[in-house]
């Protein structure tokens, strides 16, 4: 199983904007084979923090995602919302 | 429910005294009233980043797990192994 956890800070006031821009994402990724859990999660301490914690069956399953079009379309659309690059990070289960 | 994300860093060559660090933590932590996950991940492109990824049924729960005797250990344990402070973001779920 691979996790994948994602962190986006927003600009200021984008909140509704990143709600609408990945609702398609959320929908169509949930229904990829290989795609166990797909969530994203608001930070508590800071309204511009959003993060996607995501789990996939292998690499094979998280590449076929990467190079979807939901994918490619809401990277294109986050691009303005967004006010750094998202910070990605890929892991395995150790315990 | 409550998402922790608690990302570290560890010093040159101390994945093994991590590992030995947080046995008891992981064990005694998934036994706690109010534990629904508890995990810890290995970054596939940073062999010096470790990540807990938890998730707890309420704050409660969470505030007792930080206040008890393993938490505390452990998180004595690891000042020496750690590089740098360890980066936690709590979150709850938007979708």
């Amino acid at each position: 199983m691979i996790k994948v956890i994602a962190k986006m800070t927003i600009k200021e006031g984008m909140a509704g904007e990143l709600m609408s821009s990945i609702q398609e994402l959320v929908a169509e990724t949930r229904k990829e084979t290989g795609c166990i859990v797909y969530q994203l999660f608001e930070d508590t301490n800071n309204q511009k923090v959003f993060t996607f914690v995501e789990e996939w069956v292998n690499q094979e399953a998280l590449d076929k995602h990467l190079n979807s079009k939901h994918f490619k379309d809401a990277s294109s659309k986050l691009t303005g919302i967004l006010e750094k690059d998202m910070e990605i990070s890929v892991g395995t289960l150790v315990i």
